[in-house]
């Protein structure tokens, strides 16, 4: 059951200008399943994205590194969900090629106009036949508003669909945002793969669009953990189709941009607590917020210790104020001058631990009280500086285990 | 259930000459329980320790560090479970001296000459008083033969008590090795606690004592995990008698300070890796070794990032042979430069991916036959240069999120 989250209504979901999206059934691993989605972008869109940094990306995740910084303008994205491509060497490498290969000639387009994406089991050889055979029926599929179907055909272990919409003013013209996202990610790196899509019609200068995404992924899909493994896959991609006739946004510290990045950031970061509300075996939904460190770096690093521990996470679980756990998350999170006697927490409104210590006005049914909430805020002041910083995370429940150590059979 | 660990045969563990051990019911938490130990050690006695990085370390921690440096005669060590004496600010500080002065009193020592531990529920006040009453019947108890009691003595959730003993050749004099340990640790910091106490009747100039702590711990308790929290509380002493009769060794690198050192060492990794099998839920003792490294530091962060894995750890737990997760950990371990096209993986015998792929021989039947085992050795190959490094760990089951939500209550 994800926490406070529902399935999207496909009649809230905007349409984007200059995006189409088709969804089929490839049959990649399992029969029935909407499991391939193509994306088509009008010829003029921008592209930028942000990838995993693990060492062991995937093989999607090379091309679309390799094609994004080639410059060539993309048209088109692949996506397919049951396998991973990822732990697949040279020979993973060459399939992912396949398949571009094989929508271009489709499309009439370069290979190196399109962008794979792959999410699903690790270490199995891809099958491209099987891609290849479903790639007219989601082109026969391709419609403006099948963004709930998109949502849908990325899906894996999701027990939700998860898309967003917005609309905003940009530079004097009325600008559409839609995104959709599915969990995985640090979440379920067995399908390994935290997947993001975001697309707006405003006019953005191509050469912006890397910083745009950098910018909205870390205030959004780099803020969020459920247990600290990162995937093979995670892919983040904006797409700004320019279609909107504002003037093309230039800078993100302009007014336009500053406008236009609020309002992206604000449906990334719905997507990415998306992924958390549907986190594995999630019975809560809590956000960690550290204030009064001398970075935000610091402070971000405090609230991971945190949001990692899987101690800190049970206990949320169990509805239990065992609050000296989230204290030892803060000793260790590695700030190697930090001084006990300056810390203060707090759970949402309640103030547990003053300067290092239990607050002597704490009353332990105060602290029950907040644990037993859907939704939670850790609030730590560090007391050395005035820079903070937040991430959002679940609890760590027997579903988890369950999830994780059942899934292939 | 343990993974193959059983508790120690009083009869087998040998009196260390000049330390004595008594132990008691002092009713700290709950009543009927053994929950105070006090060693006593005669006058001439080395000791040297090593204890928590984490910054919100305990009351106890705080005053055997100053205690060590000051170099003052170490006579005595008073331990409690039931309270850890952590996150209580400068009223722990103060009730932690309460508690040495009064055994000091009675010993007709200085409390300089006292360290005290403590173990238990973080950010709740030590009740004194009741230790305080319990002393005259631990002072009373105490016998040279009371190892196996002062294991017993220690125990907080564990499930089996933790005591090794050796006999080796120093400078051509026979000496005793006996340690007790309780885990805890990175496994039960609500407990709050890994504890490791190991004496030796060698003679050792004091001035090798902190270099020898340290080196034995590096060797053993820094190389298991259970689940990566790091507690507030952990310490880890040893101490040298002088007894044997051995001429006192000066180094660590000449004849006998390696004999020593390894004999010791040996007793300290089982110590370390009791805690482990003992380890929450614990089904399946696991070794990660790295090897093909550039440096040991880099096999060792290798090794941590696998075997903090909640998804490894969960396919253990399952006997699922998930092995494209291990790849995955060693892909975020933060190696920057690392190629995954150089990384070899094996299960004990099993040669599972080549060349950052999965090996064509690899049969599944294979994986699944050493994942259910109840002893499995990980091992990496980065193929990048000649350093290795091993950490111990085990896996991830119901039962932990079980005793970990449920502990308090």
């Amino acid at each position: 059951m994800p926490v406070n989250l529902s399935a999207p209504d496909p009649a809230r979901l905007l349409p984007v200008p200059g995006v189409r999206i088709g969804v089929a059934e490839a049959g990649v691993r399992k029969a029935n399943r909407k499991d391939l989605t193509v994306f088509l972008l009008d010829e003029g869109a921008s592209v930028g994205g942000v990838f995993t940094r693990n060492r062991f990306c995937a093989a999607p995740v090379q091309i679309c590194r390799d094609r994004l910084a080639g410059g060539d303008a993309i048209r088109a994205m692949v996506i397919n969900t049951g396998n991973a491509n990822a732990g697949t060497g040279e020979d993973g490498l060459a399939r992912a090629q396949q398949v571009c290969s094989a929508l271009a000639g489709l499309l009439k387009l370069n290979p190196s106009q399109i962008l794979p994406f792959s999410t699903g089991v690790i270490m199995e050889p891809l099958p491209v036949e099987r891609i290849e055979a479903g790639l007219p029926a989601a082109l026969a599929d391709a419609a403006p508003d099948h963004w709930a179907r998109a949502a849908e055909g990325i899906m894996t272990t999701d027990t939700v669909a998860k898309a967003f919409s917005a609309k905003a003013t940009v530079g004097g013209a009325e600008v559409t945002i839609t995104g959709i996202s599915k969990g995985a990610g640090m979440i379920r790196p067995n399908m390994a793969t935290m997947l993001g899509f975001l697309a707006t019609d405003a006019c953005v200068d191509p050469a912006l669009m890397k910083q745009l995404a950098q910018e909205l992924a870390d205030g959004s899909f780099n803020r969020v953990t459920i247990d600290g493994d990162t995937s093979t896959n995670d892919s983040f991609i904006v797409i700004a189709t320019n279609k909107a006739g504002n003037a093309p946004v230039t800078s993100l510290s302009a007014d336009d941009g500053r406008a236009l990045k609020a309002a992206m950031l604000d449906v990334a970061r719905q997507l990415a607590q998306a992924i958390v509300r549907d986190g594995e075996g999630a019975t809560k939904f809590i956000t960690v917020q550290v204030d009064g460190g001398r970075t935000a770096e610091e402070c971000r690093q405090v609230a991971y210790a945190i949001a990692h521990s899987p101690l800190v996470k049970t206990a949320f679980f169990a509805s239990d104020p065992n609050l000296g756990r989230i204290l030892a998350a803060v000793g260790y999170a590695g700030i190697d001058d930090l001084d006990q006697t300056t810390i203060n927490l707090y759970l949402d409104d309640v103030h547990v631990a003053v300067n290092g210590g239990r607050n002597p006005a704490y009353r332990e049914e105060d602290g029950q009280r907040v644990m037993k909430q859907a939704e939670i805020l850790v609030r730590v002041d560090l007391g050395r500086g005035t820079a903070s910083d937040t991430v959002w995370t679940c609890d760590l429940s027997h579903d988890y285990v369950s999830i994780n150590a059942d899934y292939r059979s």
